[in-house]
């Protein structure tokens, strides 16, 4: 059943360290694991022992509260200085997530306002903020889901691609929010997830947590989606979304473009979750979105183990890819289910 | 550059065993066996060191003349009753494919119009025959290779699926007859090759004879087509077929029928490659197809190897699957480049 707390990223009972599940475990073994050093926090991100864009946000702020309790600073100063030092640190781990700078610098906002505040205090109000910015990240992802929940209908056929779920993010998740609430609702869907090549996020994380929560999920290569869909099997696809431009392109992790063509050939609906932070107000269209190009060895060494294909041989490894706006049915944001044409229904997010 | 004979199934210098490149230590080591028992040359099929329907009724000819040489019999009835026995033998390696059975069937012929002949001319008709099966192969390959070459440009794109080569058949193959015919008359085509999940044929066979045939080839995984297709790299889809329905159907590895969707959506041509007698006169349309379904290890274990995914997880496995007639723009065979209406292009060749 339905989690009642986040358990990806938390603070132990203490206060003093971080607990994680460890995703590099999963799906073999569930193991948490309590972070306390800055070194071993740093090293989490990095090592995407804690991974999704909301969810090394929320840890890092909860680690620079648990870093900050180590404090040797007698003064307001000699605080501040060593918290923006430990900021920049943990923000060293992985440059290029958009959450993780922008929440250590929430965080360092609480103290730059609080000059000649006593430390006892600032640690408080910097709990205070990280506890926050999680509960934020529950009720954007659980307005998302009583949205999205709302296109589902009881045996429903849904397929997902890629993990957009509480281990990304807190409560509930993006893509996969609706289908969690469904199942916390008592709505039966059997749902489909795409294994999502190259690193398998559909497999290793998506059908954990279906699993987990107890949702009828079948596991499916990412080239089986024509065959499902063919079958009748799928009534809808849900996927989350990376960066959003203005008219409603939607880079996702690779493949999310190719099953939306699938779905619009099929006559299945296709809807994108995600909170209204993801639009990028300087994207007019998904053509100014940026594509990050991943090493070979990703496809050539399966998981990064015994080679698959000769060695000489080249690959193209794009990490995302872009989804036009006319193959998305629905655009769902913690605020509204927008509807094209998206220059208009996602303008009221600005 | 091309080969001159077939390397994946031949007889050796003087013709007292089956040479093969064991096909299961692709693409890491290129190993040719020696095969001359009866239990070896069984095993051969049964293991998939010769796997391709076409090259394992080659391969199935030859066992069944180099086991005729071990025989002990000394007249037509002793001979003869041995070869049956040892045809159904390896007929029995694997009971699923068409050419297995359907070329020792011929091979069974050849003696059975011979009562009276001496053992030593019946050994020469037996080498002969299964010499013609394996020249009629490459006959055929080379015509499909030429008729598809019509559809190529120097410097296009061109995207393949599975593995349609001459591993699986003899020289060039069926769908990648047309691109390695293209290399050999000097050509340059840019060849995207899909990885083909689960058991990567795409990887592990097809860009390794693109690449040994020096054919610039670059592997991606299954859902990066839409993406490449999209940007506008692939002018052309080549791909072979195990069976073709009267209307144009054509079941083959599962992930065809979602390029050809994919095809159809950013205006790319989508060819089937096939010899006439892969078109099934008792299925009218693909839903006559049976589809064969696999075991769930093969996508949760990846090539059979550390687990990707939970160990309780529903895995849905389906091998082939139908592309829709009217996703295809042309069916190649040897005989000629059929267009739709499929019904009738193709009934010349009943």
């Amino acid at each position: 059943m339905a989690q009642e707390q986040p358990d990806n990223v938390r603070l132990s009972g203490d206060g003093s360290s971080v607990v994680i599940l460890d995703q590099t475990l999963l799906p073999g073994e569930t193991k948490y694991i309590e972070l306390r050093a800055a070194r071993e926090l740093h090293e989490a991100i990095a090592s995407l022992r804690v991974r999704g864009a909301p969810a090394i946000g929320i840890f890092a702020a909860f680690a620079l509260y648990v870093l900050a309790q180590q404090t040797t600073a007698e003064d307001y100063e000699g605080f501040r200085t060593e918290i923006i030092k430990q900021s920049a640190y943990l923000a060293s781990a992985r440059p290029t997530a958009v959450n993780l700078p922008k929440q250590l610098r929430r965080m360092e906002k609480v103290i730059e306002g609080s000059a000649g505040t006593p430390i006892p205090l600032m640690l408080d109000a910097l709990r205070h903020e990280a506890e926050q910015i999680q509960r934020e990240d529950i009720d954007m992802c659980l307005a998302i889901s009583e949205h999205g929940l709302t296109l589902l209908k009881n045996g429903f056929g849904v397929m997902t691609h890629c993990n957009a779920g509480p281990l990304a993010t807190s409560l509930y998740g993006t893509g996969l929010g609706p289908i969690l609430l469904a199942r916390e609702r008592g709505m039966h869907l059997n749902v489909f997830c795409c294994e999502t090549r190259p690193l398998l996020q559909g497999a290793r994380l998506t059908a954990y947590e279906l699993s987990r929560a107890g949702v009828d999920c079948t596991l499916i290569c990412d080239n089986m989606a024509s065959f499902v869909m063919k079958e009748g099997k799928i009534d809808a696809v849900f996927v989350g979304c990376d960066r959003l431009a203005r008219n409603g392109d939607a880079a996702n992790k690779i493949g999310t473009s190719g099953a939306a063509v699938l779905a619009k050939h099929y006559g299945v609906p296709f809807y994108v979750c995600c909170p209204s932070s993801t639009i990028d107000p300087d994207s007019m269209t998904g053509a100014d979105i940026e594509i990050e190009y991943r090493p070979s060895e990703e496809i050539k060494e399966l998981y990064f183990e015994r080679p698959v294909a000769p060695a000489n041989v080249k690959c193209y490894n794009p990490a995302f890819d872009v989804t036009d706006s006319a193959l998305i049915t629905a655009i769902i944001t913690e605020k509204s289910i927008c509807k094209p044409p998206y220059e208009t229904s996602l303008s009221q997010h600005f």
